[in-house]
């Protein structure tokens, strides 16, 4: 779909400028001087030529089959030029110039015509308010952006709507030599959508690694879709910024949405196996890993190293991020022992010492390329001028082009005088980064992939016992009573339609009726107040707990009669529980993408250490047992210090239950299940709450 | 002390080579090419002259008066020459050569005895195995080193032992066009150490901040107090490695010391006001702010920025790390909505939009250097190329040289391609990053700096009430009896006089004599089995809670004798007081610092959530204010839902009578007290231990 626009083979500018410090001329010039393999066209109707190429006084006269049109004019001219472009059957419009939807009322309406002018014809728009695309690949050359950056080709794409942060990253890349394959930065998004990029940038041979930088998801469950397909063919490194209130403000400032503190993005990120990022420098530095290097099949990582301290550094950054040091492997050592100076240290790190030549180098790359202890290779690489440094750049590059295992390269040196060095590294896709902890955070990254590509979430589970009807019934029943708290009836019935266990439980109007029903149920009992008034019946004294027998039932009930007037009060009785372990699972709608269902453990946990792990809905089996061994008190499943451990199975069958629940009834805004209480052979919901959208 | 060795005025090189390769080449190559001020002398018996100068035969054929012999001949030659140094009357010797303590007994034996030579002399001694110094003072140009990094003029001073690290923050800075004052890297530290270095730095007016890296300390208290010293005049930003097991592995392994965990380097760097970091790049970028920066007055950021996204990720980082971004005062809102262009966005951050020109930056600068809304100022600047960049870099050179208020700088641009912006921004002192969170961690450490300025720890009190007399008599009579582990009543007895309050308690030698002194306490009670034999008195069964009358009591002790045979058993018994906030304390001896003091909740909070913190002895009211406050669980003793909080004041008072039993009492190797019940009255110890050095 996108192809001509990411591999034109002809660019016209509409509002081509003779100015030099105008957009409407460097456009061309980028073009001119990327060596673009197409025809340009620049379009003014009162120049003869501009940068030395003929100018055409207006699209109609231009050449037919146009790809790409630029347009580097007012908003207000951007609908009648794009109704021209339509007649002349141009395929994509960038649009460079902005004054449209980030403006407010008067840009969107101008958008919308402009943009049903395209739809009419056939026309994809990329922006407005955008920088626009680069394409490296040698058959194109295609830079239809105005910014300044000449990349390399490579293998990393890069796309976001943000051109700022695009662009910072696409000059990291270049900063540090290495390559771009292709790069779009779309602003308004208005018609060509980041994840239609991201599948054409998953079809995209010469594509190996995609970068992405996020604000918000416009259309998250279609990104969720695209990125799942695609992340399973190639790695997405992604980021998203405005975590904070307050960078959530500055982001809706400069696109004109909304700020919205979120936790969905991290959800999605996730879920749809995507390597995710808070800093931009880890995400390009994991990114010129991945552009070169294959991924490892473990966390194992050998260290070759000829200073101390750096390896030090990398080590301590390494292992905090899961990654282990095995030792060499007896042959290993034996090898090595043989191959470097009496004095190296033969260890994992190897350290071959300063005074390493490349030949010690190599004996360690070569042996660890076939230890079976190592998944990775870490080379911590100063240069002293009184060795051969070339020639253990080639080394380097030679195993590294062997694709056996990953190897990153921390290159400890000065870049301006050991110019040859860091070039035949970068030439030969070694990625290097000039400080430990920066290689180290790259080799993490390889390794967290791994273990993304190889998680077993299992399956979504359908369990065939439920009654979804009888669920959705209740439903429909309360929204018709136009209730958006759902009474607790109507809850506990949701509940046994989906087989979540819940204390058994019974209702009454009156004291009579509580102390009736207190018995069957059997002592002791506890006793809640339900009114549609009344959401935090603890806070409120609507809850009273241990109650051993009628008359404490009894008074209970005059009191709450006394202190709630409601009409519909009525009392939800049920069997106390004590001396379980406290859980808590909640579920929140995430507009088209389902529910994030929350899981914890009750009391000072969520309270105290706010310690609750999300997922989103469908949640397999896989995943609600990672939730389990995410929070930080999972030993507390297991059970601690003389307290016997819960019944994790059926945890993890209530998350999934659940979770159909929530997937069958859309409409739950929110959900609460608070507390559960788990014991060795049972876990049931003790209290629980139901919001729908009225 | 140290002048003669960081200002020489003559440098002799015993060992120097006509090899262009070799190491007593390359020291004399870059004292020539770095412009040394003053004499240097390459000592060679078989050449006339190296690198153009005229070479000496030995060193006693030189002229007098020199202040620095670099040593690059091998180990065992060196007592030789040291002696050879002290007759000529040398002042300092840099060994660069290896071969000492960092190889074993034999090293260790020859670097006793040129020591012994060094000292019989009066002769300073850096290293061995060692880089050597660089003084970049224009009057001095000492490039005493044999790496490669010419660095540029500037006011960060680099200190460590690892030669490796020193040169990987040494040309960081250079790679950033940010200068070097003083270098240092001194190996093995046989003589010299890193705090006598860092006192001559406090001291040297040319250096503002100082960086270190440490694998560990060697002598924690000089250290400590040479620190604060020093801290207390100018910034020190310090890194420790070696924190996972595997990082403290591989740095005894290149130091030849003992691998250890070690908490106790952060609670020196805490208690020192030392800036601590855990990434060297953090510590590398931050050094460049501090090195032209004033140190903000608060944590209040005004963000001005020519483009969206990468101020989002700006405000993010500082946000998170405690930063706030208040909004513009009227005034400045006043002023910049005149003079910005009216779609520009006049909040906090300010955009100028990419088209803002050099004036617009400079009306935001100016009206937040005078805004009392804001502390510091982020400046977010993308070069495009259709303004005028040089000037707008010209601008903020302009207001930063003011030093009004901090400013820090992310400049996104092709360093390549804007060459004039960068040098202009560099050669103005401005700290310029490449990455958004770069340069928020670098504005972030700046107010962390501010916050550890301005913290108010208050004093150490002494408790006059104490009798240190009785405890140490109780002590030694523990120590007299051969006993490492106190018994209880010695335990007790130690907090009675330091008055921490203690549950009140009596032991018996049986049955009978519980059951009275059960009576004379009140019950409820607590009967614990005590012996010397018993370390773990509840896991082992000694322990029996809420005793309510004398028969359960003797059933207790019946039982307890049965299961202990111990001869020196005897039954604790104490006041049993529920229902209180179980907390706990503790201290671990730490060699040559006193002790290091924890404290948290107890039960989960310390079992599961391992919610602890720790403090170096002598804590001051303040530090134990900061405890209190800095535990994950700190709401707790606020009191929540419901329940009442406890009284921290106690608290506070314990933590310092502990500290000062801990000072009086050095030889207490681990404390525990564990746990102590809290309550809004009272605060008391319900069960302790102390062990001592044998």
């Amino acid at each position: 779909m996108l192809e001509s626009l990411f591999r034109p083979k002809s660019v016209a500018v509409i509002g081509a400028s003779s100015k030099e410090l105008s957009i409407g001329n460097r456009v061309i010039k980028n073009l001119i001087d990327f060596g673009f393999k197409g025809g340009i066209f620049p379009i003014n109707p009162k120049a003869d030529k501009i940068r030395g190429l003929k100018a055409y006084p207006s699209i109609m006269e231009c050449p037919d089959n146009i790809d790409v049109v630029h347009m580097v004019i007012p908003a207000k001219f951007v609908p009648m030029a794009m109704e021209d472009c339509g007649k002349k059957g141009v395929k994509n419009v960038i649009i460079n110039s902005g004054g449209f939807s980030e403006t407010g009322p008067d840009g969107e309406a101008i958008e919308k015509d402009f943009l049903a002018k395209a739809n009419q014809y056939g026309i994809r728009v990329l922006g407005p308010n955008c920088q626009g695309i680069i394409n490296t690949d040698a058959d194109i050359r295609a830079y239809c952006n105005f910014t300044f950056t000449m990349p390399d080709p490579g293998y990393i794409s890069i796309v976001a709507l943000s051109g700022g942060v695009a662009e910072v990253i696409h000059q990291a890349f270049s900063q540090m030599g290495v390559g771009t394959r292709i790069y779009a930065s779309n602003g308004n998004a208005c018609d060509v959508t980041i994840p239609e990029i991201m599948a054409y940038l998953g079809d995209d041979d010469g594509t190996r690694v995609i970068v992405t930088y996020v604000e918000g998801l416009r259309d998250a469950a279609t990104f969720m879709e695209v990125a799942t397909k695609v992340a399973s063919k190639k790695p997405i490194l992604a980021m998203k910024a405005g975590r904070t209130m307050e960078g959530a403000k500055a982001a809706a400032s400069h696109t004109g949405g909304l700020a919205k503190e979120d936790i969905a993005t991290d959800l999605i990120f996730k879920k749809a196996g995507i390597l995710s990022f808070k800093d931009e420098g880890e995400l390009i530095q994991a990114a010129a890993a991945f552009a070169t290097q294959p991924i490892p099949k473990g966390n194992r990582v050998g260290i070759i190293t000829n200073t101390g301290g750096p390896a030090v550094i990398a080590t301590d950054v390494m292992v905090a991020n899961g990654l282990t040091l095995p030792p060499l492997s007896e042959k290993t050592r034996a090898v090595l022992t043989e191959a470097l100076f009496p004095e190296a240290s033969v260890n994992n790190p190897v350290d071959v010492l300063a005074t390493g030549p490349a030949q010690h180098y190599r004996a360690c790359l070569d042996a660890m390329m076939v230890d079976e202890n190592f998944d990775c290779v870490f080379v911590n690489f100063v240069t002293p001028f009184f060795v051969d440094n070339e020639s253990t750049a080639k080394e380097i590059v030679a195993v590294s082009q062997q694709q056996k295992k990953p190897i990153v390269c921390n290159l400890m040196t000065d870049r301006r005088q050991w110019t040859e060095v860091v070039k035949i590294l970068q030439d030969g896709g070694v990625p290097c980064f000039a400080l430990p902890g920066e290689a180290a955070r790259a080799m993490t990254a390889l390794v967290d992939y791994h273990n993304i590509r190889t998680r077993q979430i299992g399956e979504v589970k359908t369990f065939g016992d439920t009654d979804s009807a009888g669920a959705r019934q209740i439903l429909v029943a309360a929204k018709e009573a136009g209730k958006s708290n759902l009474p607790a009836e109507s809850v506990y019935g949701i509940l046994a339609a989906y087989k979540i266990p819940t204390a058994v439980w019974k209702t009454a109007k009156d004291a009579e009726a509580a102390v009736a029903v207190a018995a069957e149920i059997g002592y002791p009992v506890v006793v809640k107040a339900d009114a549609a008034s009344i959401l935090h019946k603890s806070d409120m004294g609507g809850v009273a707990v241990d109650l051993k027998d009628g008359d404490a039932v009894r008074a209970t009930v005059e009191k709450m009669q006394q202190r709630f007037p409601d009409d519909d009060l009525s009392f939800f009785t049920q069997q106390y529980l004590p001396g379980g372990l406290e859980l808590i699972m909640g579920a929140k709608a995430e507009e088209g993408l389902g529910h994030a269902v929350m899981f914890g453990l009750g009391g000072i946990f969520v309270e105290i250490m706010k310690d609750v792990v999300f997922n989103l809905t469908p949640v397999t089996s896989g995943e609600a047992g990672q939730m389990l061994s995410a929070i930080k008190g999972a030993s507390m499943l297991e059970g601690v210090r003389g307290r016997a451990g819960v019944n994790q199975d059926l945890i993890i069958e209530i998350i999934q239950r659940l979770s159909q629940l929530l997937t069958d009834l859309p409409e739950i805004r929110e959900m609460d299940l608070n507390p559960l209480m788990a014991f060795g052979d049972q876990v049931v919901v003790v209290d629980a709450r139901i919001s729908i959208e009225k």
